[in-house]
Protein backbone atom coordinates (compact mmCIF):
# COMPACT_ATOMS: atom_id res chain seq x y z
CA UNK A 1 0.00 0.00 0.00
CA UNK A 2 2.89 2.37 1.12
CA UNK A 3 4.64 1.22 -2.54
CA UNK A 4 1.35 2.40 -4.38
CA UNK A 5 1.66 5.73 -2.61
CA UNK A 6 5.26 6.20 -4.12
CA UNK A 7 4.62 5.23 -7.23
CA UNK A 8 1.60 7.30 -7.56
CA UNK A 9 3.97 10.25 -6.90
CA UNK A 10 5.65 9.27 -10.05
CA UNK A 11 3.71 11.13 -12.97
CA UNK A 12 4.05 9.39 -15.91
CA UNK A 13 3.32 11.07 -19.77
CA UNK A 14 3.15 8.65 -22.19
CA UNK A 15 3.43 11.14 -25.23
CA UNK A 16 5.46 8.97 -27.47
CA UNK A 17 5.04 4.61 -27.07
CA UNK A 18 7.73 3.79 -24.82
CA UNK A 19 7.25 2.31 -21.56
CA UNK A 20 8.55 4.48 -18.57
CA UNK A 21 11.01 3.65 -16.41
CA UNK A 22 9.42 5.10 -13.77
CA UNK A 23 6.53 2.66 -12.91
CA UNK A 24 7.44 -1.48 -12.29
CA UNK A 25 6.19 -3.85 -14.74
CA UNK A 26 3.05 -4.30 -12.67
CA UNK A 27 1.79 -0.94 -13.05
CA UNK A 28 2.91 -0.44 -16.38
CA UNK A 29 0.82 -3.09 -17.29
CA UNK A 30 -2.18 -2.15 -14.94
CA UNK A 31 -2.03 1.53 -16.63
CA UNK A 32 -1.91 -0.28 -20.53
CA UNK A 33 -4.51 -2.42 -19.65
CA UNK A 34 -6.73 -0.06 -18.19
CA UNK A 35 -6.05 2.11 -21.29
CA UNK A 36 -7.14 -0.47 -23.68
CA UNK A 37 -10.12 -1.29 -21.65
CA UNK A 38 -11.77 2.50 -21.40
CA UNK A 39 -10.90 2.61 -25.51
CA UNK A 40 -11.94 -0.60 -26.95
CA UNK A 41 -13.81 -1.85 -24.33
CA UNK A 42 -13.20 -4.74 -21.81
CA UNK A 43 -14.87 -7.94 -23.84
CA UNK A 44 -13.23 -6.29 -27.24
CA UNK A 45 -9.26 -6.29 -25.60
CA UNK A 46 -7.61 -9.39 -25.69
CA UNK A 47 -4.67 -10.76 -23.72
CA UNK A 48 -2.89 -10.45 -26.45
CA UNK A 49 -3.75 -6.83 -27.01
CA UNK A 50 -2.38 -5.92 -23.53
CA UNK A 51 0.77 -7.87 -24.29
CA UNK A 52 1.54 -5.93 -27.16
CA UNK A 53 0.64 -3.17 -25.68
CA UNK A 54 3.44 -3.30 -22.81
CA UNK A 55 6.12 -5.07 -24.64
CA UNK A 56 5.90 -8.38 -23.31
CA UNK A 57 4.91 -12.00 -24.52
CA UNK A 58 1.72 -13.45 -23.75
CA UNK A 59 2.95 -15.73 -21.88
CA UNK A 60 4.94 -13.25 -19.68
CA UNK A 61 1.51 -11.34 -19.20
CA UNK A 62 0.00 -14.59 -18.02
CA UNK A 63 3.22 -14.51 -15.32
CA UNK A 64 1.54 -11.51 -13.80
CA UNK A 65 -2.05 -12.80 -13.61
CA UNK A 66 -4.09 -15.47 -14.70
CA UNK A 67 -6.47 -13.92 -16.91
CA UNK A 68 -7.90 -11.05 -17.97
CA UNK A 69 -10.76 -10.92 -15.39
CA UNK A 70 -8.48 -10.96 -12.38
CA UNK A 71 -6.41 -8.50 -14.49
CA UNK A 72 -9.47 -5.71 -14.10
CA UNK A 73 -10.12 -6.52 -10.67
CA UNK A 74 -7.02 -6.34 -9.72
CA UNK A 75 -5.88 -3.21 -11.15
CA UNK A 76 -9.56 -1.19 -10.24
CA UNK A 77 -8.07 -2.71 -6.66
CA UNK A 78 -4.49 -1.23 -7.21
CA UNK A 79 -6.96 2.33 -8.31
CA UNK A 80 -8.69 2.34 -4.92
CA UNK A 81 -5.69 1.46 -2.94
CA UNK A 82 -4.09 4.43 -4.64
CA UNK A 83 -7.13 6.69 -3.64
CA UNK A 84 -7.23 5.68 -0.14
CA UNK A 85 -3.52 5.93 0.58
CA UNK A 86 -3.18 9.43 -1.06
CA UNK A 87 -6.78 10.84 -0.15
CA UNK A 88 -8.74 9.03 2.20
CA UNK A 89 -6.06 8.24 4.99
CA UNK A 90 -4.79 11.65 5.26
CA UNK A 91 -7.88 13.43 4.79
CA UNK A 92 -9.17 11.19 7.33
CA UNK A 93 -6.79 12.11 10.22
CA UNK A 94 -8.18 16.24 9.98
CA UNK A 95 -10.67 16.99 12.72
CA UNK A 96 -12.19 20.28 10.73
CA UNK A 97 -14.99 19.46 8.22
CA UNK A 98 -14.08 22.63 6.02
CA UNK A 99 -10.16 21.78 6.19
CA UNK A 100 -10.55 18.07 5.42
CA UNK A 101 -12.88 18.50 2.57
CA UNK A 102 -10.16 20.93 1.43
CA UNK A 103 -7.29 18.02 1.62
CA UNK A 104 -9.87 15.95 -0.03
CA UNK A 105 -10.39 17.72 -3.03
CA UNK A 106 -6.92 18.82 -3.60
CA UNK A 107 -5.67 15.56 -2.82
CA UNK A 108 -8.16 13.84 -5.15
CA UNK A 109 -7.53 15.98 -8.03
CA UNK A 110 -3.70 15.73 -7.55
CA UNK A 111 -3.65 11.63 -7.48
CA UNK A 112 -6.33 12.10 -11.27
CA UNK A 113 -3.21 14.23 -12.49
CA UNK A 114 -0.73 11.67 -11.64
CA UNK A 115 -1.42 9.30 -14.54
CA UNK A 116 -2.11 11.16 -17.89
CA UNK A 117 -2.53 9.39 -21.27
CA UNK A 118 -3.46 10.91 -24.71
CA UNK A 119 -6.89 9.30 -23.50
CA UNK A 120 -6.90 11.18 -19.93
CA UNK A 121 -6.13 8.87 -17.01
CA UNK A 122 -7.29 5.41 -17.51
CA UNK A 123 -6.71 4.32 -13.99
CA UNK A 124 -9.67 6.56 -12.75
CA UNK A 125 -11.92 5.92 -16.05
CA UNK A 126 -11.75 2.38 -15.26
CA UNK A 127 -13.41 2.72 -12.01
CA UNK A 128 -16.72 3.39 -13.95
CA UNK A 129 -16.23 -0.20 -15.79
CA UNK A 130 -19.56 -1.86 -15.64
CA UNK A 131 -19.05 -5.10 -16.79
CA UNK A 132 -15.91 -7.96 -16.55
CA UNK A 133 -16.31 -8.65 -12.74
CA UNK A 134 -18.35 -11.42 -10.93
CA UNK A 135 -20.93 -10.12 -8.93
CA UNK A 136 -18.83 -10.77 -5.50
CA UNK A 137 -16.19 -8.79 -7.04
CA UNK A 138 -18.05 -6.12 -8.51
CA UNK A 139 -19.70 -5.99 -4.82
CA UNK A 140 -16.22 -5.13 -3.29
CA UNK A 141 -15.08 -2.36 -5.77
CA UNK A 142 -18.81 -1.25 -5.64
CA UNK A 143 -18.55 -0.98 -1.31
CA UNK A 144 -14.90 0.50 -1.71
CA UNK A 145 -16.34 3.64 -4.18
CA UNK A 146 -19.55 4.31 -1.94
CA UNK A 147 -17.45 4.01 1.59
CA UNK A 148 -15.32 7.03 0.05
CA UNK A 149 -19.18 8.73 -1.63
CA UNK A 150 -20.15 8.36 1.97
CA UNK A 151 -16.87 9.90 3.09
CA UNK A 152 -17.13 12.93 1.21
CA UNK A 153 -20.76 13.10 1.99
CA UNK A 154 -20.13 12.90 6.21
CA UNK A 155 -17.72 15.79 5.91
CA UNK A 156 -20.31 18.00 4.17
CA UNK A 157 -23.16 17.07 6.17
CA UNK A 158 -20.70 18.31 9.14
CA UNK A 159 -19.90 21.33 7.14
CA UNK A 160 -23.78 21.89 6.63
CA UNK A 161 -24.48 21.37 10.98
CA UNK A 162 -22.18 24.16 10.75
CA UNK A 163 -24.71 26.44 9.20
CA UNK A 164 -22.70 26.60 5.68
CA UNK A 165 -24.96 24.73 2.63
CA UNK A 166 -28.13 26.32 3.25
CA UNK A 167 -30.49 25.17 0.98
CA UNK A 168 -28.30 22.84 -0.27
CA UNK A 169 -28.88 18.56 -0.64
CA UNK A 170 -25.29 17.24 0.39
CA UNK A 171 -25.62 13.90 -1.82
CA UNK A 172 -26.06 16.24 -4.93
CA UNK A 173 -23.31 18.51 -3.48
CA UNK A 174 -21.32 15.36 -3.54
CA UNK A 175 -22.04 14.11 -6.87
CA UNK A 176 -21.25 17.65 -8.12
CA UNK A 177 -17.78 18.02 -6.64
CA UNK A 178 -16.97 14.62 -8.13
CA UNK A 179 -18.07 15.61 -11.42
CA UNK A 180 -15.37 17.99 -11.56
CA UNK A 181 -12.80 16.24 -10.23
CA UNK A 182 -13.72 12.52 -12.18
CA UNK A 183 -14.07 14.79 -15.84
CA UNK A 184 -10.69 15.79 -15.30
CA UNK A 185 -9.60 12.22 -15.69
CA UNK A 186 -11.65 12.11 -18.98
CA UNK A 187 -10.19 15.84 -20.39
CA UNK A 188 -6.53 15.65 -18.80
CA UNK A 189 -3.99 15.25 -21.57
CA UNK A 190 0.12 15.36 -21.57
CA UNK A 191 0.34 18.52 -23.83
CA UNK A 192 -2.15 21.31 -22.73
CA UNK A 193 -1.55 24.54 -22.11
CA UNK A 194 -1.37 25.05 -18.56
CA UNK A 195 0.78 23.37 -15.95
CA UNK A 196 -1.19 20.19 -13.62
CA UNK A 197 -0.23 23.03 -10.14
CA UNK A 198 -2.51 25.93 -12.67
CA UNK A 199 -5.34 23.08 -13.51
CA UNK A 200 -5.34 21.18 -9.63
CA UNK A 201 -5.21 24.91 -8.43
CA UNK A 202 -8.16 26.11 -10.13
CA UNK A 203 -10.63 22.99 -9.72
CA UNK A 204 -9.79 23.08 -6.36
CA UNK A 205 -10.97 26.51 -6.02
CA UNK A 206 -14.25 26.08 -8.33
CA UNK A 207 -15.26 22.98 -6.77
CA UNK A 208 -15.00 24.29 -3.01
CA UNK A 209 -17.03 27.02 -4.47
CA UNK A 210 -20.01 25.14 -4.87
CA UNK A 211 -20.58 24.85 -1.54
CA UNK A 212 -18.70 27.68 0.67
CA UNK A 213 -18.48 31.40 0.20
CA UNK A 214 -15.36 32.83 -0.93
CA UNK A 215 -14.10 33.92 2.52
CA UNK A 216 -14.21 30.38 3.58
CA UNK A 217 -12.01 28.44 0.62
CA UNK B 1 -34.97 18.09 -35.54
CA UNK B 2 -38.25 19.96 -34.06
CA UNK B 3 -39.72 16.87 -33.49
CA UNK B 4 -37.08 15.41 -31.78
CA UNK B 5 -37.22 18.47 -29.12
CA UNK B 6 -40.93 17.45 -28.62
CA UNK B 7 -39.83 14.01 -27.95
CA UNK B 8 -37.24 14.89 -25.25
CA UNK B 9 -39.56 16.92 -23.56
CA UNK B 10 -41.39 13.39 -22.99
CA UNK B 11 -39.76 11.76 -19.91
CA UNK B 12 -39.08 8.39 -20.01
CA UNK B 13 -38.80 6.58 -16.55
CA UNK B 14 -38.09 2.51 -17.09
CA UNK B 15 -38.66 1.32 -14.13
CA UNK B 16 -39.98 -1.53 -14.36
CA UNK B 17 -39.20 -2.89 -17.74
CA UNK B 18 -42.04 -2.34 -20.63
CA UNK B 19 -41.27 -0.03 -23.41
CA UNK B 20 -42.89 3.26 -22.78
CA UNK B 21 -45.37 4.87 -24.68
CA UNK B 22 -44.45 8.02 -24.81
CA UNK B 23 -41.82 7.52 -27.71
CA UNK B 24 -41.96 6.24 -30.93
CA UNK B 25 -40.55 2.34 -31.92
CA UNK B 26 -37.03 4.71 -33.76
CA UNK B 27 -36.04 6.70 -30.03
CA UNK B 28 -37.04 3.34 -28.06
CA UNK B 29 -34.22 2.02 -30.24
CA UNK B 30 -31.53 4.52 -29.36
CA UNK B 31 -32.51 4.35 -25.80
CA UNK B 32 -32.16 1.00 -25.44
CA UNK B 33 -29.34 0.40 -27.93
CA UNK B 34 -27.56 3.69 -26.08
CA UNK B 35 -28.05 1.79 -22.54
CA UNK B 36 -26.57 -1.52 -24.03
CA UNK B 37 -23.34 0.15 -25.39
CA UNK B 38 -22.91 1.53 -21.86
CA UNK B 39 -23.10 -1.20 -19.80
CA UNK B 40 -22.13 -3.98 -22.07
CA UNK B 41 -19.31 -2.26 -24.49
CA UNK B 42 -20.27 -1.66 -28.15
CA UNK B 43 -18.26 -4.46 -29.46
CA UNK B 44 -19.92 -7.01 -27.13
CA UNK B 45 -23.50 -5.55 -28.04
CA UNK B 46 -24.78 -7.78 -31.04
CA UNK B 47 -28.18 -6.34 -33.15
CA UNK B 48 -30.10 -9.28 -31.59
CA UNK B 49 -29.22 -8.08 -28.01
CA UNK B 50 -31.17 -4.63 -28.85
CA UNK B 51 -34.04 -6.33 -30.67
CA UNK B 52 -34.83 -8.59 -27.84
CA UNK B 53 -33.79 -5.38 -25.37
CA UNK B 54 -36.52 -3.19 -27.79
CA UNK B 55 -38.79 -6.15 -27.73
CA UNK B 56 -39.05 -6.31 -31.90
CA UNK B 57 -37.57 -9.08 -34.18
CA UNK B 58 -33.83 -8.99 -35.34
CA UNK B 59 -35.42 -8.30 -38.92
CA UNK B 60 -37.31 -5.39 -37.32
CA UNK B 61 -34.77 -3.87 -36.22
CA UNK B 62 -33.09 -4.50 -39.12
CA UNK B 63 -35.92 -2.08 -41.02
CA UNK B 64 -34.76 0.36 -39.08
CA UNK B 65 -30.93 0.62 -39.12
CA UNK B 66 -28.87 -1.28 -41.91
CA UNK B 67 -25.73 -1.86 -39.16
CA UNK B 68 -24.97 -1.49 -35.85
CA UNK B 69 -22.32 0.84 -36.67
CA UNK B 70 -25.08 3.21 -38.31
CA UNK B 71 -27.03 2.66 -35.52
CA UNK B 72 -24.57 4.32 -33.43
CA UNK B 73 -24.14 6.76 -35.49
CA UNK B 74 -27.17 7.79 -35.75
CA UNK B 75 -28.27 7.64 -32.23
CA UNK B 76 -25.16 9.85 -31.48
CA UNK B 77 -26.42 12.10 -34.31
CA UNK B 78 -29.94 12.11 -32.39
CA UNK B 79 -28.35 12.65 -29.20
CA UNK B 80 -26.69 16.13 -30.72
CA UNK B 81 -29.38 16.94 -32.30
CA UNK B 82 -31.18 17.18 -28.89
CA UNK B 83 -28.96 19.58 -27.30
CA UNK B 84 -29.02 21.55 -30.64
CA UNK B 85 -32.86 21.89 -30.29
CA UNK B 86 -33.17 22.02 -26.62
CA UNK B 87 -29.74 24.07 -25.29
CA UNK B 88 -27.78 25.63 -27.79
CA UNK B 89 -30.32 27.43 -30.48
CA UNK B 90 -32.46 28.82 -27.49
CA UNK B 91 -29.15 29.87 -26.05
CA UNK B 92 -27.77 31.26 -28.48
CA UNK B 93 -30.57 33.55 -28.85
CA UNK B 94 -29.79 35.33 -25.90
CA UNK B 95 -27.01 38.33 -26.00
CA UNK B 96 -26.30 38.73 -22.01
CA UNK B 97 -23.13 36.80 -21.75
CA UNK B 98 -24.59 35.46 -18.08
CA UNK B 99 -28.53 34.83 -19.08
CA UNK B 100 -26.90 33.36 -21.51
CA UNK B 101 -24.63 31.05 -19.62
CA UNK B 102 -27.72 30.59 -16.92
CA UNK B 103 -29.80 28.85 -19.99
CA UNK B 104 -26.81 26.65 -21.17
CA UNK B 105 -26.17 25.10 -17.64
CA UNK B 106 -29.80 24.78 -16.93
CA UNK B 107 -31.17 23.63 -20.74
CA UNK B 108 -28.56 21.09 -20.55
CA UNK B 109 -29.27 20.08 -16.77
CA UNK B 110 -32.80 19.67 -17.70
CA UNK B 111 -32.14 17.44 -20.93
CA UNK B 112 -29.75 14.76 -19.13
CA UNK B 113 -32.85 14.21 -16.77
CA UNK B 114 -34.90 13.89 -19.51
CA UNK B 115 -34.03 10.35 -20.17
CA UNK B 116 -33.52 8.52 -17.00
CA UNK B 117 -33.19 5.00 -16.74
CA UNK B 118 -31.22 2.69 -13.91
CA UNK B 119 -27.74 3.52 -15.14
CA UNK B 120 -28.55 6.84 -15.79
CA UNK B 121 -29.00 8.84 -18.85
CA UNK B 122 -27.44 6.60 -21.67
CA UNK B 123 -28.11 8.99 -24.43
CA UNK B 124 -25.69 11.30 -22.80
CA UNK B 125 -22.82 9.19 -21.81
CA UNK B 126 -23.29 7.31 -25.23
CA UNK B 127 -21.27 10.40 -26.84
CA UNK B 128 -18.04 9.56 -25.01
CA UNK B 129 -17.74 6.25 -27.41
CA UNK B 130 -14.55 6.07 -27.94
CA UNK B 131 -14.89 3.16 -30.50
CA UNK B 132 -17.16 2.02 -33.08
CA UNK B 133 -17.41 4.72 -35.44
CA UNK B 134 -15.46 5.27 -39.05
CA UNK B 135 -12.84 7.87 -38.80
CA UNK B 136 -14.93 10.14 -40.76
CA UNK B 137 -17.97 9.94 -38.82
CA UNK B 138 -16.65 10.08 -35.58
CA UNK B 139 -14.78 13.28 -37.11
CA UNK B 140 -18.45 14.63 -37.66
CA UNK B 141 -19.56 13.60 -33.76
CA UNK B 142 -16.50 15.41 -32.21
CA UNK B 143 -16.66 18.61 -34.30
CA UNK B 144 -20.14 19.26 -33.09
CA UNK B 145 -19.35 18.38 -29.86
CA UNK B 146 -16.16 20.33 -30.13
CA UNK B 147 -18.58 23.40 -31.48
CA UNK B 148 -20.48 23.12 -28.34
CA UNK B 149 -17.43 23.23 -26.22
CA UNK B 150 -16.75 26.54 -28.06
CA UNK B 151 -20.04 27.94 -27.69
CA UNK B 152 -19.94 28.06 -24.14
CA UNK B 153 -16.00 28.70 -23.38
CA UNK B 154 -16.43 31.86 -25.66
CA UNK B 155 -19.64 33.02 -23.60
CA UNK B 156 -17.48 32.65 -20.55
CA UNK B 157 -14.80 34.68 -22.61
CA UNK B 158 -17.61 37.40 -23.02
CA UNK B 159 -18.17 36.98 -19.07
CA UNK B 160 -14.41 37.76 -18.58
CA UNK B 161 -13.81 40.27 -20.48
CA UNK B 162 -16.86 42.44 -18.73
CA UNK B 163 -14.37 41.74 -15.59
CA UNK B 164 -15.67 38.70 -13.87
CA UNK B 165 -13.86 35.19 -13.30
CA UNK B 166 -10.55 36.89 -12.28
CA UNK B 167 -7.94 34.45 -12.26
CA UNK B 168 -9.99 31.52 -14.01
CA UNK B 169 -9.06 30.03 -17.49
CA UNK B 170 -12.33 29.51 -19.50
CA UNK B 171 -10.96 26.52 -20.69
CA UNK B 172 -10.53 24.47 -17.81
CA UNK B 173 -13.54 26.54 -15.98
CA UNK B 174 -15.69 24.69 -19.25
CA UNK B 175 -14.98 21.60 -18.35
CA UNK B 176 -15.46 21.85 -14.82
CA UNK B 177 -19.13 22.99 -15.86
CA UNK B 178 -19.51 20.31 -18.18
CA UNK B 179 -18.49 17.88 -15.08
CA UNK B 180 -20.80 19.00 -12.90
CA UNK B 181 -23.45 18.50 -15.92
CA UNK B 182 -22.43 15.28 -17.26
CA UNK B 183 -21.87 13.92 -14.29
CA UNK B 184 -25.66 13.92 -14.15
CA UNK B 185 -25.53 10.97 -17.04
CA UNK B 186 -24.32 8.64 -14.30
CA UNK B 187 -26.07 9.04 -11.27
CA UNK B 188 -29.69 10.41 -12.21
CA UNK B 189 -31.94 7.12 -11.42
CA UNK B 190 -35.79 7.12 -11.41
CA UNK B 191 -35.85 6.35 -7.84
CA UNK B 192 -33.94 9.49 -6.13
CA UNK B 193 -35.18 11.50 -2.93
CA UNK B 194 -35.20 14.40 -5.02
CA UNK B 195 -37.32 15.36 -7.77
CA UNK B 196 -35.74 16.13 -11.35
CA UNK B 197 -36.41 20.16 -10.54
CA UNK B 198 -34.41 19.80 -7.23
CA UNK B 199 -31.84 18.71 -8.20
CA UNK B 200 -31.43 20.48 -11.72
CA UNK B 201 -31.99 23.70 -9.21
CA UNK B 202 -29.34 22.65 -7.18
CA UNK B 203 -26.55 22.16 -9.86
CA UNK B 204 -27.75 25.05 -11.64
CA UNK B 205 -26.83 26.86 -9.08
CA UNK B 206 -23.53 24.99 -7.63
CA UNK B 207 -22.60 25.19 -11.52
CA UNK B 208 -22.64 28.91 -12.01
CA UNK B 209 -20.98 29.02 -8.34
CA UNK B 210 -18.12 27.93 -9.83
CA UNK B 211 -17.56 31.22 -12.33
CA UNK B 212 -19.90 33.75 -10.81
CA UNK B 213 -20.60 35.53 -7.54
CA UNK B 214 -23.42 34.44 -5.25
CA UNK B 215 -25.32 38.17 -6.45
CA UNK B 216 -25.26 37.49 -9.80
CA UNK B 217 -26.51 33.92 -9.89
Amino acid sequence: MEANGAIARDIWHEQGGDAPNLLGRREQIYIHAAQLFCTKGFAATSMANIADAVGITKAGLYHFVPSKEELLFTLMTFSMDRLEADVIRPAATIADPIARIRRIVRGHLESVTQVVTPVGNPLTMILEEQTGLSDEKAAIIRARKSAYFQFVRSTLNEIKAQGHMQGLDTRVATFAIFGIILWLARWHRPDGPLTTAEIVDQLTRQALRTILPDQLL
